[in-house]
């Protein structure tokens, strides 16, 4: 990372510029996900002209396909999935917990059976900082374990929930050497863990920030929690990381919960929540959600949202859109990927326009109506 | 239709213009193919980006699903699916005859069970121009039967042709005068049926000349028959038709098959190729089709075609494109259909220059030996 400025506050929120190696971030910034190297059902020129600034990778899908000598060939995954502004990847960790059964952690890292062929596999901390490096990725995300909302069938205890932030903290360590062993000349991000305890929240908070990485991350939150158990660890959070560094809420959220990070201090998003949505005809709105497959849309010659300026609302009408869904279409999903990316883009630069003129508190406020009307 | 002027000829080859009521199209050109109202995996768009200047719609499909209701809320085919060039639409005599054992034919018409809802629909010469008027295509198909190459198992014999294509000619002329009823401001087009055999195509096209329709098709090709029956009947019966009028020759075909309609005398063609084995990972190129699925393409840095100027081409390479297909995701459809509809449309293009320059003998030759030559 070469530098990251905050030109202004309002509040807790903050406006900043994030300069990486393959470009400049404006901040409070969404970071559109494409896993396997594609943004789903976008292209990378759409992407750049709805003004996408940095998009996101999975380190453990992208190891497994195409795998780490195809990237190589490319020098890296920016040339080989043609998007020249700034990428991060996760660590591969979230991943892998999620495979349930199909894992085992311990100390060392955690050893799986590859979901494509079956494959012997062992990601620790050295091996997902190695892949990162091959990908090149502008922000490089440590290794951590995603402590889950739930252990056994009830909420994960303050015991468990130390343990697996205790674990994360010495597989961040074991990150920052092997990224330095590496002269990885990208940024390494920490991530905080600790469960639904600020305790612990504070405790793992307090031992990255001594290792002094670039930039700090929010993870284990939308695992699953009631809403409030999320607002809570977001109030509590982001503000008590250090002012200079950049703050990444991982996997959040809503276009509410946007808004919200954004108020608690938290500069950088990321979800599936606008693709797969838009995958499943649930568009976002200023006013509210639309359910595209809803009949009342049969015959609705309006676009999806008569206040947006995406390609899709400036081009086609309801009625097209909810037929070609109901026809299986791959354009629906592709006009509405369009809306949806559109949709948290916007709203993010709304956010920072509003930061700027120091209104963002009268701005939610409007917001929150606008989007409670309903379409 | 306002005019069709043939601006030159080369051999049999013809360059021309056809002025439709959306726009002007240069001919030889191909249709890509919008069954649903869609080409699928492509944005409007990127088709004229890529110099399409008339796509093809199916009536029967859009009959269906949305239904005349949507349509006529939009005026018309060309605004509810924000294309506002020329379009073409069939009959729907295709479709109710692909129905096989859910339809029955009769004097009057189809009568079929719709594979949407199960409805009892009713298919006529008149329905069909009804169904193309309220679409408002710049080209109307006439409700054919398209005879088929084989019946009850073996070839078509000469009699059973003969009755289908006497059907088809009682059928132009219900079109026609349906047509006319309507004040159908568009161009009503005849089809030349007969089969494989060459005195009942003469027929055909002698009876719908006498018509005097504004342009003609040649159908009931590309039906399962081998190719040199379907290469005898091209060369039989574009040349027979009226020379200053427009020829399109309906479902075909291969590179190669459009080079070959083009030296026959065709005008206008459509198919699903380029899409369809786009989706399936069959590209064409210059030098041959390139199968995408092929493992050597795994870490293969080069476009799919070095000497193609399409979007695709100049920003992906085989390997990235092989492992999106790989992994199933939807920008590689995406991709591989903009590079293929792109090869059929500048291939028309290139004939179009061939012509003008008094040189298609010599480009055809150039051209089968480049393709010849394997990727």
């Amino acid at each position: 990372m070469l530098s990251f400025d905050v030109l202004c506050t309002d509040g807790l929120a903050r406006r900043a510029q994030l300069r990486l190696r393959h470009g400049t971030i404006d901040t409070p910034q969404f970071m559109p996900v494409g896993t396997y190297g594609s943004v789903k059902g976008v292209l990378p020129a759409a992407l750049q002209q709805m003004g996408a600034q940095i998009i996101l990778g999975n380190t453990f899908h992208l190891w497994l396909r195409p795998g780490l000598d195809v990237i190589r060939t490319f020098g890296g995954l920016h040339r080989f999935e043609g998007w020249p502004l700034p990428i991060l990847t996760d660590s591969g960790g979230f991943q892998v917990w999620s495979l349930g059964a199909m894992r085992t952690i311990a100390e060392e890292g955690v050893r799986f059976a590859s979901p494509v062929n079956g494959d012997r596999l062992f990601l620790t901390p050295e091996v997902s900082m190695q892949v990162q490096s091959v990908l090149d990725s502008d922000i490089v995300m440590q290794f951590d374990e995603c402590t889950p909302y739930e252990t056994n069938g009830r909420t994960t205890s303050e015991d468990e929930a130390r343990a697996s932030m205790a674990l994360s903290l010495r597989w961040a360590r074991r990150c920052k050497a092997e990224f330095e062993r590496l002269q990885n000349p990208n940024a390494l991000f920490g991530i905080v863990q600790g469960g639904m305890y600020e305790r612990l929240r504070d405790e793992s908070l307090a031992q990255l920030v001594e290792m002094d990485l670039p930039g700090y991350a929010i993870g284990g939150v939308s695992v699953g929690e009631p809403k409030d158990d999320m607002r809570r660890i977001v109030a509590h959070t982001p503000q008590r990381l250090p002012a200079g560094k950049p703050r990444y809420l991982m996997g959040v959220g809503t276009p509410e919960d946007l808004v919200d990070g954004v108020a608690c201090g938290v500069d950088l998003f990321d979800c599936v929540m606008p693709t797969r949505n838009a995958r499943n005809g649930h568009l976002f709105t200023r006013f509210g959600d639309l359910r595209l497959r809803n009949a009342r849309y049969k015959n609705d010659a309006r676009p999806i949202d008569e206040s947006c300026a995406c390609h899709t609302c400036a081009h086609f009408s309801r009625a097209y859109l909810h037929h070609l869904d109901r026809c299986g279409e791959m354009l629906a999903p592709m006009l509405t990927s369009i809306h949806n990316l559109h949709f948290y883009l916007h709203l993010m630069g709304e956010m920072r326009a509003a930061i700027e003129q120091q209104r963002f508190a009268a701005w939610r406020a409007e917001f929150e109506a606008d989007r409670a009307r309903g379409v």
